[in-house]
């Protein structure tokens, strides 16, 4: 295993601190790394690597194998006419969780067996036969307790897309509408916090972790489900079509275009941070609080929550994505790696620190999240529920899924440390 | 002059009450009126247009002119790889308002000379000599007080970026975000809708109408100045990033590619309007108070709307647009069409029922400024100005472009009546 780093990049001490160095040659150019290699991973960022990807392939030896975390590359090289060298085999292993938990979970792995993060694998090109072995057995290294399989294409679809709507950008939009939802109704800025960011990555995102998506209903008494049922009924349907609009943008290429313009405007200006927004003022005092109190399950905010998840599950379903990239890409990875770490860190602080695709998604999406919840859902969360819908969402064969799926979970603590 | 119209078109009755009729030949079935004209003014909706302008252009006669009065048609042709067909005249004149004030600008123009909407024309193809003739007798018939010279793809950019910054899109989203920013200081649902939408549509729109936009600095007081200068320093920033990001997606095309592939789903199901928003449901109340009560400008709106005026005029200078065309399409339009209609009917109302193309540039859009305003700027907006950008402010050359274009306003009421 050797690490190969761009000259000059951030990464080289830490790279050294874990015993990576040049005298060994297990530290180099990524060039020379790469033209060394016969598996090559490219854990680079997705800008590096739409600027890079022909140097690299240039470099590659003959057969060497094109390996990948996520299929943005794909996205890329369609979206430019372009496609991988011939002769290689392209897989992919893909981790369900951000990098931060990805690691956790394999330290974790060193004391407790089953520990890891599920990953999918996907297969691309395969000349010599050997791809699917070369992917398993990367995903076993990966310490993955579950692995499943999917095309480069499904995989980037449901990533690019997840991260846009439930996994971030709606996450994003839900809260700034829901803060400011119960300020207007009177609520102090630290009880509409606790209703509304600290309800969604606390108690719901950690019911759904047990006990599934219907379990957070099922935890509510009669008066809480009847409210539930209502905020379920109005956030579903513009939720969903928030959802299709966004895969639409993604599959035809549109929002890929955007991101590329998106880089040349930031080589001139820096992008600016939006953890300005009120409501983070009050996130530390929340933070002390967690002590003292546990919150509640606040029932509109799980139903508007709990709805854009079922529509994000719907629409993958609609456009037929298999039921474990469903689970994963919509649920799993939000209960059990990204929402564990903005309940530590917060939701502005994820936005203005991931990747800059994905934050470049969120920015785009999670205001029209947020429209959609204020102009759209709220106003009709005190009607009569949707019967037909909320029948359809305690009989959706996804719970069934989840359980399957939540077997397999690490049997460990998958919180974030603070 | 004929009229044609697709078969079950439900605009025959209107052109029957106006006095064309089957029997003299002056209406008629599209393509046959098409067939028989030698200036062909294709009026009908974007999404119509890209769906059928082949046999459009397939049933013109030898050497016809194509005249447009936008160029939404050249940015369609461009996306999908095709062009005008050669050997005809391709002109537009582009009315710089709605079509409501069109038309009522020309009515008022049978008494008061002078009376009529300002527009562009632009002369796109001209295989015979005769197209700049043939746009200029068509905006003098238009009752056009003042027509000036511009390109299809410059129209193009400033009209479509243009609608979905601040002629429309910008003011959804600022008034949203300030209407929330109000009454979580403290306002009643009332105030706050009278300090944020009706402060832009009436008095703020009024005074840039007869005096300029830095006329609304110069009628506040040393106080209210002090407001509007931390409030502009604090939202042309964002707004700028905003309007250059729409820029960048018009020009390249990805804007377009949206509204076809919103259009796609749209057959499928409608769009959920907006107007259920809590802010509106105030807005009767206000309107009947006009007459008792005469708003005041409220500086920290003002500061935030100019502010964004400001910026797309930087932006559209930037990229190289014309001053008569910066100020039509960013602040006549704006003051002298759209806000007065705003001001009758609300800016919801607006969003729910302009073109198709608008209305989805206002809901992709709209939420993006509401979420920079309600992030990035607001919680600034009490910071010290940034005295150099204010300096900048007074001392632009905007201001003299608009006084020039002033002098040319019609000399009548161009409010909407109730």
């Amino acid at each position: 295993m050797r690490v190969g780093l761009r000259p000059g990049s951030s990464s080289a001490a830490d790279a050294r601190a874990h015993g990576f160095t040049e005298a060994d040659g297990t530290l180099g150019d990524w060039l020379e790394i790469v033209a060394a290699s016969d598996l090559v991973l490219l854990l680079i960022a997705d800008a590096a690597l739409a600027a890079h990807h022909e140097e690299v392939f240039a470099a590659l030896q003959p057969g060497a194998t094109i390996g990948l975390s996520h299929g943005f590359l794909l996205g890329h090289l369609r979206e430019i006419g372009s496609d991988f060298p011939p002769g290689h085999p392209v897989i992919a292993v893909c981790p369900k969780g951000m990098g931060d938990s990805v690691r956790r979970l394999y330290e974790q792995g060193r004391q407790i067996n089953g520990a890891g993060i599920n990953a999918s694998i996907a297969v691309h090109a395969d000349p010599d036969g050997t791809a699917t072995d070369q992917a398993l057995a990367w995903s076993v290294a990966l310490g993955s307790p579950y692995t499943f399989a999917t095309t480069l294409q499904s995989e980037y679809l449901s990533d690019v897309v997840g991260e846009r709507a439930v996994l971030l950008g709606a996450v994003h939009g839900m809260v700034e509408a829901l803060w400011r939802h119960f300020r207007i109704a009177g609520d102090d800025p630290v009880s509409a916090y606790e209703r509304s960011c600290e309800n969604v990555t606390g108690p719901i995102a950690r019911t759904i972790s047990a006990a599934g998506l219907d379990g957070v209903r099922n935890a509510l008494d009669d008066t809480g489900r009847a409210v539930f049922d209502r905020a379920y009924s109005a956030a579903y349907g513009p939720a969903r079509e928030l959802v299709a609009e966004i895969y639409d943008e993604v599959a035809d290429g549109t929002e890929l275009r955007s991101v590329i313009l998106a880089e040349a405007r930031l080589a001139q200006r820096p992008m600016s941070p939006i953890a300005g927004s009120p409501m983070w003022a009050v996130a530390p005092q929340v933070r002390e609080r967690r002590g003292t109190r546990e919150a509640a399950i606040d029932p509109l905010t799980a139903g508007v929550f709990v709805a854009t998840m079922a529509a994000q599950v719907d629409e993958f379903r609609h456009r037929g994505h298999p039921w474990s990239e469903i689970v994963n890409e919509t649920i799993i990875e939000a209960v059990d790696s990204l929402l564990p770490y903005m309940h530590a860190r917060d939701v502005a602080y994820m936005v203005d620190n991931c990747s800059r695709t994905a934050r470049l998604g969120a920015r785009r999406w999670g205001p029209r999240f947020q429209a959609a919840y204020e102009q759209i859902a709220l106003p009709r969360a005190t009607d009569e529920p949707d019967v037909e819908l909320v029948a359809a969402f305690t009989a959706h064969p996804v719970h069934a899924a989840l359980a399957t799926a939540a077997k397999l979970r690490p049997p460990v603590d998958i919180g974030v440390p603070a």
